[in-house]
């Protein structure tokens, strides 16, 4: 479907007010009917854009999975931990509620339809690939030991904010996220090649 | 309120029906008229002993919360791994589908109600106190060394349980956890005492 400038700006406008409405309610708490009403779009326009709910969630997870990929290379020990401190920050600064915004929409979503279970697994994909990546530039600068095993790290880094926001949104507490990070951290930088160890 | 040891069993009964209905169908999606229906009660019967929704989604927290915690004692590198083994094997009984069953629970209702909130902090609680009494008890023995957390290494063991299950029931494949877990392991096995380290 071509769009004209105004109708992009229109498509984008309802993706972000159902992104916003979900990200408070859940996905089972928001209406179609909700998002027409608070992006301000008719009933004709609202499906013209979207012709069910699960288009527009499909949106929303393609939305939400562009926001969590991080702009910055990945690719030292200090870029990493920066990464961690920036995780358990925005926890903070959200008072420890609401969790992951992508996570939260996986938990709920993993088990709607397939096709949305397989854009969010795309939406992990990106975000591992990105970490990944950042480990493969180290290793191959000599700065992680050719046993380290890129792939492996990064689904584990990804696994551990998962959880770690998971426990830290239940708890009210940013303490489980930054322990959980610190750790898996801790296990990726015991691959680092120490200076004059010369493997 | 006290109940009779019939009126124990039909409310257990009632509670077991919507564990099920919920793993299914999240709480959203199933109504107190679903969990009468399935349950076999009438209406008085399910009003008598759950005055409303919210009440009866607490007592399924508890159930799960019950349920999830270890029978075994976890207090040896053995244990773990075979610990860390059997979630694994329970993903791949499960097709990876359905995630944790208290973990989503905690994703879906951390943002719904305080006290439902507490109830899943206390239920994340009773199970890192069991991985972390394990771990006390190897430090104790002196298998763990002595600058080993048990705390802090049981809230990363339980962050990478519940961020590898997410990610195995996203992506419809065991190895995120079977990953997650054997990284956070590999973290754990880090502070074990060498034979004939000696300290």
């Amino acid at each position: 479907m071509r769009l004209t400038r105004k109708g992009q700006a229109t498509k984008q406008r309802i993706v972000r007010t159902a992104a916003g409405l979900i990200a408070e309610r859940g996905v089972a708490g928001t209406s179609i009917e909700n998002v027409r009403t608070a992006a301000g779009v008719s009933g004709s326009q609202m499906t013209h854009y979207f012709r069910d709910k699960r288009s527009l969630v499909q949106a929303v997870v393609g939305l939400q999975a562009d926001a969590v990929v991080h702009s910055t290379e990945l690719d030292s020990f200090d870029a990493l931990r920066e990464w961690a401190k920036t995780q358990v920050q925005r926890q903070v600064d959200n008072g420890c509620a609401g969790g992951c915004r992508f996570g939260s929409l996986a938990s709920e979503l993993a088990e709607s339809d397939p096709a949305t279970r397989r854009a969010l697994a795309g939406g992990f994909d990106r975000w591992e690939v990105a970490l990944r990546d950042g480990l493969q530039a180290m290793r191959d600068r000599g700065e992680l030991r050719p046993d380290a095993e890129p792939d492996r790290l990064a689904t584990s880094l990804l696994g551990a904010l998962q959880g770690g926001v998971l426990l830290t949104q239940t708890h009210r507490d940013p303490r489980p996220l930054e322990v959980t990070l610190d750790a898996m951290l801790t296990h990726v930088e015991s691959y680092a090649v120490r200076r004059g160890q010369g493997n």
